[in-house]
């Protein structure tokens, strides 16, 4: 059948997509934490740019433990944060059939996951969505929405083309890649400047960036390294990413990133995923990556205080 | 007589070290801006690690066009910010035999008033306190209490060796150096890293710099910059410069930087006399500074958000 999905964690990316995946004719079920009561009495209401709807997840649960069936998908999207331990909180819930899906943001967010269930099969997907959650179990959806997904470390699957066509379906457009690492560091590459220099710079969208020309040109720079660390690893990006970049956000309405969402929220910020693991594989390679060194230490710095 | 002294910037700097001039039995009248009112009724309060005491002014004017007299020293103890027009500000208390005495932080702050008032005697002087202003007219002086001065580019003054035997005369060490432009730059190796890291850090205090290795090390590839900057400007300070800086910081009990409280207060940050002249140089002498460049971005972000 291929109908079973459990959706964990359910911020505005998990609500957002489980509610589409409902919406094409799969039997969706959520573990929740922060919002488990709000969604288990009333679902989620999600305003989207896309026409608003609403998402009855068929069962709501604390944990995996909980869930009474097996997935045939199981849907990781919480943060991507040391403190959140994927592999503990997903292992009840995965048997022999099930595919751990992870729709995440970051480099080199798959490993553990990958090492803990080496008998799953593993899909790795990006969204491309500014999507958030207002309150619990409140959503909005405020733009694009597509995803790209791919085998882990490559390799097809007729089980997640089928993922893919339910998305598909109700015009979410995914789209099935060969190398998904390749567009985790494209994405990276608008991430990891963006990211930190809206909420270092004292809290700013993307339009004050675009028009401040040093943090504009700081940037540039940040996306510069990111490029040189992606080719270590393989991973040849377009001459002209940068560019392209920068032009593209310029025509941003303003927009606040995800990580000045977070900070403002107080909620922890995905500083190892965006910044730390790019950060590291520029030591163990050695290039020279000062700027990512330096928005890496104060982000860090800042994700502390934040939180206390 | 050389015995009239007018203070002009009344923060915790001008406000302590015109007190201690008083105690020397100088005539000594501020120019108060904001804390005015308070310090025309009653003066100022000074807590101080050297014994409490308190500093009633001969004269509390609005203006220096209001003070009657002819000012034998006109010291400037403002904050060095681009909306701060000295010369404007000064002119009016500026006479023939007027020596202008600016104990203000940064580097290359000293041209605009040499420029505009070449015919007066000119000292450059730098302050090692800790001392803030809590309340209009509530100062509190917390640690060290220093003073080195020097002439203007160079040379000896009588009348600038009278001054500093005043402040020692009141167990305030002022010492006249030959080469203030030196120590400048010394005590800016210290500023540039710990005072904007302070601030972008998230709000931390030295202690939690020192025992944070990442922002540590941040500050010591600051202070490298700082280093490789000096130098193109004949500067050449002791190599060891950074790691004595590093093992004093660690010592300090928490100490927040004078940045960091002008950034809780809302107040305006000294991002150019701190970060910018540094960074215009090393532009002008093509010396990579890329640590240097991306605080600057972000440090100019933050005082704009911070003055809203």
């Amino acid at each position: 059948m291929n109908n079973k999905v459990l959706i964990v964690g359910t911020g505005g990316i998990g609500a957002y997509f489980g509610g589409r995946l409902a919406q094409s004719g799969m039997d969706v079920s959520v573990v929740c934490r922060s919002n488990y009561k709000q969604v288990k009495k009333d679902g989620f209401a999600i305003k989207s740019i896309a026409g608003d709807f609403s998402f009855k997840p068929d069962g709501v649960y604390r944990s995996c433990s909980e869930y009474p069936e097996t997935a045939d998908y199981l849907i990781v999207a919480t943060k991507v944060l040391p403190e959140i331990d994927v592999v503990n909180i997903i292992k009840d819930a995965v048997k022999a059939e099930t595919m751990i899906v992870l729709i995440q943001n970051g480099i080199e967010i798959e490993q553990e996951v990958a090492a803990a269930f080496p008998n799953n099969e593993l899909v790795s997907s990006i969204a491309y969505i500014g999507v958030f959650q207002l309150e619990h179990g409140e959503i909005e959806h405020q733009a694009a929405g597509r995803l790209k997904m791919g085998v882990y470390q490559g390799g097809s699957s007729e089980k997640m083309d089928l993922l893919s066509a339910h998305f598909n379906k109700v015009d979410v457009e995914c789209e099935v890649v060969k190398n998904i690492e390749f567009f985790r560091w494209e994405k990276l590459v608008w991430n990891t400047p963006y990211n930190p220099v809206s909420v270092l710079g004292g809290g700013v969208d993307t339009k004050v960036i675009s028009e401040t020309k040093t943090l504009e040109n700081l940037c540039a720079e940040l996306m510069k390294e990111v490029c040189a660390v992606a080719k270590s690893r393989g991973i040849v990006l377009a001459e002209d990413i940068i560019l392209k970049n920068l032009q593209y956000t310029r025509k941003f309405p303003p927009y606040k990133t995800s990580m000045l969402l977070d900070f403002e929220n107080k909620r922890p910020l995905e500083v190892e995923a965006i910044v730390g693991n790019v950060v590291r594989i520029a030591r163990k390679e050695k290039i020279a990556v000062p700027n990512l060194e330096s928005i890496y230490a104060l982000l860090s710095s800042v994700d502390i205080k934040n939180r206390v």
